[in-house]
């Protein structure tokens, strides 16, 4: 096991009825930003429900937020958080709302260009507005992270930060929001909270026993629970287990001293910003083609997640790691995201920028072992 | 799953030479009180890492934290902290330590008798002094987590109190100062954490998937780990993932949203306060014999517990289950630690106040269902 050091301050508030904590949650003085999306939340009461829980308390309203939360529109929200003399952001939606939640929280404050702090310069965050989330989407993990991913139009980018400072102070997470979704964002949310957990577990092996137990049992969550969500939405223990599975998937403590991936999501982050593509399709897109390319790499991690989650055996560990990308990829198309480009786009021309695109940002190479290079991305795009 | 609020905002320094941290995790200004125990970590090399790491700082020592931390012991600390301006209290050692430096946190600026809090009115605690831990003995979890058991000789007591001010602002685990702990403290560290683990496992199924896999994944890994441990003490592998399981085990992570029983650790405690039993030899010896008499209650997760844990399979739930309570038992006998009352003791008298001292603190019934009252007590008992 690797060194490492843990900590995560965000207090989790889950269950049925939780909203209505907001009116303990945050003190009565602050001056509020409630910050949304494209407005589902006002067509399936969870606006309602917020509002009634601030009561009295001063709230200003910037609805909006993208899925890819855009820059331009977060800063936005930057200058009237300064003009209003905001003191505390409520993210009220799916990760990208939480995500835009963070920027502005720690742009608002910050000394210089904020664009910076998107570019490798999150150091120069001293401090944040205080965060409190109501989750609408069980996905991305942000709820209980201090991670946070933007999209910038006007250079075609999206960018990643990530500071301790924007915890949120409080998640409050009630399954029965999720009940509503379209079956395409739960399928969305099925695979972000898989591929979290396989780029923090899909390495090489040093002997991290919890760890590894438990990014299997999230594994096995959602393999168990992702159908059946779909199946039935109104059920709420299904949608509890998947919104806690996809929490957890992406709070750390699976992460903890052991080595880690990620080239997935910095190829899915250009698929995104190059094609605008779902972040989750992305994924789907990118993770089998690239297991592939590294099987011989990542061999015996690979064959303990077709022994462990899917309960394969065979003659060799690359028989099994084969078979283990193989029902990895059956499964996201069985919860309804393909991982063939041609569902999402016919032209591939794109796709050649991608390792350029990654090397004029300093990326490369990628992966636990860094050895994903443009070589390697190429081999990996050449399967779409 | 039932609703939860989960946070644990203890920042976790885990790995080799971690020590080495408390240079930058304690303020320069802070007066330090160093607590330990009965001196083992002058032997090991902790003490002198520790005092090479605190450099210039003003530093107090309180040696002499006993194994079950005393109530006069600790309320010496409290007067020293106060004539001493101390403003940090550091607790160097197993969990017996850092559970003192929490009752002593707490009672420095407790207005009151500080033996409330012991009372079950630890509300009245409005603040606690800082507390940072080095753990010297993987098995209470007491490091990340925010309760303390001790005990008061003067009335024959083993109370427990919890409040949020009392979690560690951060916890040094480094593994290789395990190596030199005797093989007793380490069996006793193994049945400590897995039967933190039981007591948040094995109760009753409330569909939470995550959950009970996190609580599958800590026990498979402390009976897979267990042995080792014992066997090739100075592995760090297995001192890493025995130090992280028992850590996790009573993080908090593995019960929210289900139901907890600790009837086990409620029946040992006075097994330690009447017959000075090591606390984990006091859980070795009550929890076979309680799941015996709680087998049909429990039937269901003793069955699953037998299935994914002990790999278990058989005719019935029941052959499962009963099954599993020997393994169980088995397993404990074979790290160290009996499960036979006639090794810790030839004197059964004593049993017979346990019922009647549980009922006068107002504790009965006990479990997760309050259904193990004095009767179920004593058919526990009748097995000693």
């Amino acid at each position: 096991m690797d060194n490492f050091v843990f900590q995560n301050p965000v207090k989790v508030i889950f269950g049925k009825g939780q909203i209505a904590a907001l009116a303990s949650e945050i003190p009565a003085s602050e001056r509020v930003l409630l910050l949304y999306g494209m407005g589902s939340i006002k067509k399936n009461g969870v606006y309602d429900q917020v509002r009634t829980a601030l009561g009295s308390r001063s709230v200003v309203e910037y609805p909006g937020v993208e899925p890819n939360p855009e820059y331009a529109t977060l800063m936005g929200a930057v200058e009237l958080c300064r003009r209003e003399n905001i003191s505390f952001i409520l993210a009220v939606g799916g990760g990208s709302v939480v995500d835009g939640a963070k920027f502005i929280a720690a742009a608002v404050p910050f000394d210089g260009d904020a664009l910076t702090i998107l570019q490798g310069k999150a150091d120069g965050i001293k401090t944040a507005l205080p965060i409190g989330a109501v989750l609408t989407l069980p996905a991305t993990g942000s709820e209980m992270n201090s991670f946070s991913v933007v999209s910038i139009k006007a250079i075609n980018e999206k960018l990643a930060f990530g500071h301790p400072s924007v915890f949120p102070r409080f998640s409050i997470l009630d399954p029965q929001v999720t009940m509503s979704l379209p079956p395409r964002q739960m399928s969305n949310g099925i695979v972000d909270a898989f591929v979290h957990t396989t780029e923090q577990y899909l390495t090489y092996p040093v002997n991290a026993a919890i760890q590894d137990r438990f990014a299997e049992s999230t594994l096995k969550t959602l393999i168990e629970v992702g159908p059946k969500v779909l199946q039935d939405p109104t059920n709420y223990d299904h949608r509890a287990n998947m919104m806690w599975a996809a929490t957890v998937a992406l709070c750390g403590i699976i992460g903890v001293g052991v080595p880690q991936d990620w080239a997935t999501h910095m190829i899915g982050h250009e698929l995104t910003a190059l094609y605008g593509i779902d972040h989750a399709q992305t994924l789907a897109l990118v993770l089998p083609k690239l297991l592939r390319v590294m099987k011989e790499e990542k061999q015996q991690k690979l064959a303990q997640f077709g022994r462990n989650v899917w309960g394969l055996s065979g003659p060799s560990d690359s028989h099994i790691a084969k078979d283990a990308i193989q029902a990895t990829e059956d499964f996201f198309n069985a919860v309804g995201v393909s991982t063939h480009f041609h569902t999402y786009s016919s032209n591939r021309d794109l796709l050649l920028q991608i390792p350029d695109r990654l090397a004029k940002k300093g990326m490369l190479p990628l992966g636990e072992k860094r050895n994903i290079d443009a070589a390697a991305i190429g081999r990996i795009l050449e399967q779409f």
